[in-house]
């Protein structure tokens, strides 16, 4: 079943390694199928040059596997708590690259400094608070979702125009249209935090970019008016 | 037509990934033939596995497309801008390479540490002010390049001797004589980027290198007096 | 004699190469015989590329060369100190990885940031004291395996739980239940020295995660109630 | 005329990139002949890519050029003085390294941190001084060899002990027993630059390692009492 998203997931879960986003089995991807509210998730620990798209794992909402002959991914939980929060995204991406985990780390969100980040992301990229003792003993890995969710809603942001956040002492979580555009929004993510990590070593005194600006670069490419790309109008993401 | 140029733009674009200049399709590159007024120059948004030599575009200082089947780069006013105000180059790079970038969102001209820089930069790589509200919601791509002209007239730069600038909170143009020599001088702005803001961790109290040595360095490769290379004399950069 | 784990000791040593712990021959894998007390160890100062599994030294407890043809690696002493001290691990790396070796040499203990690190060491990563005169000047090779030893004891670590180490103005070793074992926590080492790295350069005043998180991620992946990846139930490392 | 040499020149030229020491040109191998005192060196500007062996130089002391098609590289005057004031090294290199030359530029030495630079520098890498206008605009080459052995003569150290240094707001040079020998001591400088850089990025005071362990560490692979690697006593660096 859902041989095609499969497919997506598997590529996409080999893309983490093209773009040297994670080291050993540091990461996975997932995909879902919005009809059938199933999602298609990494098995855990499996590694990435012993996979095939057969290995990947059909979960429902409550995360019971309907086919798969290994365990699904240990933080599938906080995937399908992205999934019913955010009912416009198609794929979810979860990394330990290495400067997006730095900031996450540092407990900081990664500010707007330029337009790389504005193209993709309107505005900061969030970072959680640090989760209570209560969250952590629970179920811990729903309850990295939800986190994630309140941290949305209460800076009321938009899970299409921010499509990352960092997980405070943790690693970075992004999501897309798809599996593959969520991994293109890993990638920007790791190379942002990169860029922010350098320009406060430059200037530690940085301020975020202009709104107009942001505004002007974020809309260039997204929305209505996009006139970026040889896609359609209004064609969203990327 | 054009279609020596066109190859030549089209390898260069190629280029960008060679020498990590560029993730995804972030980058574009043009070049110019002087005598017909026509700009060469990536289409917008096609990622450089699947471009061809043929999916070049050709414009001219209007902008209108002449030849080609996609919109040409959305950064195609800027690269316009530059050839008109700066008669002399032939090439036109835009990135967001890592450090040059970062040097850009912090801001922060990059001072002319040491001779890696001044064999290629006659003194410091200018940044420019930020744009304002009307020049970013006004003709944005176009104005961007007004700005750079605008900071290379008011600090009194030759663009030759200089190829390279950095826009506040976006990322650096480069250019040279030819698309190739374009992406060279791109390279070492990315270099030089990257071991300015390492010497500035090492020392945040460094000063400029002396003006008799990158007078030096600079004329020992350029000018009537270059002795650098195999070159005829007075053969310009590189 | 022992022509398996000189097999998985070879290989070990190349992956070495594969990710990029070592330049040129700075580093060096063995694996132990338990039942027989011999320890299979990289010849000293022999390139990777030129070495194949006969070329492993053998020697036992006391250094003695039991079988090959090269001198066994200058830092014998030390793994063999670690071996009988540490009753539970098969296999000991030691490296001058580029991020770990920084914060050796800045004689500093790698903080617990972040989840990276609690899945593979249940804390901080702890640096050495200063060697005296006295003990670099005697049995050097050995003294260094005493004072990794010395700092455990002192500070009460379980060396299973907490698989490295830095040594003062020196470099890493890290160890785990096998040679492949050792060279995963060496990998994790360096990745956290560098995250560690960034996020002070970020924040400086970040400081370690709460305790009750890195009890959950280091108890998800080890002891009894591991649940992470395909194993079965209390598989200890990975 | 000297084969050999020019194949060995030629080699170390080409490990300057698959050891990444260069960008583009930017760096520059020699090699001597002792008996005949002349010196084989790399044409000046060639791309590595398209050298072969017979493209080296043969120049005489004096920097008369007695074989080659090319002109010789324009630093040739600073690798025959190192030659003339250095009579037991047999390799010169000249890069210009992205960490090295960051110390370069920050006018800094590197200080002794750990056993990785013990093991091949005996202390830290000296920085030449700011060479004066007089020199900068007389026989520059030359008077950039004649500042590098100023600074060994003043500070008395050994240019085999010490195989290595950094020219102000320049970048470095590095030396040995044989080009090959000299390629090596270039990347060991590159290595330990970035490891003292972060070091001090981890601990601003971090202060030189102890005499005692430099000592041994440096005695241990150099010198009369060596014992590290395979080959006969006192086989000197490496």
């Amino acid at each position: 079943m859902l041989e095609t998203l499969k497919e997506e997931v598997f590529k996409a879960n080999l893309a983490l390694t093209k773009y040297e986003l994670v080291t050993f089995t540091w990461g996975n991807v997932s995909g879902i199928d919005r009809e059938k509210g199933l999602v298609v998730i990494k098995p855990s620990g499996v590694e990435y040059s012993e996979m095939t798209s057969h290995d990947m794992v059909v979960v429902d909402f409550e995360g019971q596997v309907l086919e798969g002959n290994f365990k699904p991914s240990s933080d599938t939980a906080t995937h399908i708590a992205l999934y019913q929060s955010f009912p416009e995204i198609g794929g979810v991406v979860h990394t330990h690259s290495t400067c997006a985990t730095s900031w996450a780390q540092a407990g900081r969100p990664i500010p707007s400094f330029g337009t790389t980040q504005a193209d993709y992301f309107y505005g900061e990229i969030p970072c959680t608070r640090k989760m209570t003792r209560e969250e952590i003993n629970g179920n811990y890995e729903l309850e990295t979702g939800k986190v994630i969710i309140e941290t949305f809603r209460k800076k009321a942001l938009d899970p299409i125009q921010v499509p990352g956040v960092l997980v405070h002492s943790h690693a970075p979580f992004a999501w897309g249209k798809s599996p593959k555009d969520a991994i293109h929004n890993a990638v920007v993510l790791e190379e942002v935090a990169e860029m922010a990590w350098r320009t406060l070593t430059i200037n530690p005194r940085t301020s975020p970019m202009e709104q107009v600006l942001l505004d002007r670069h974020y809309l260039r490419k997204h929305g209505e008016n996009a006139y970026y790309g040889q896609g359609e109008k209004g064609s969203g993401i990327r």
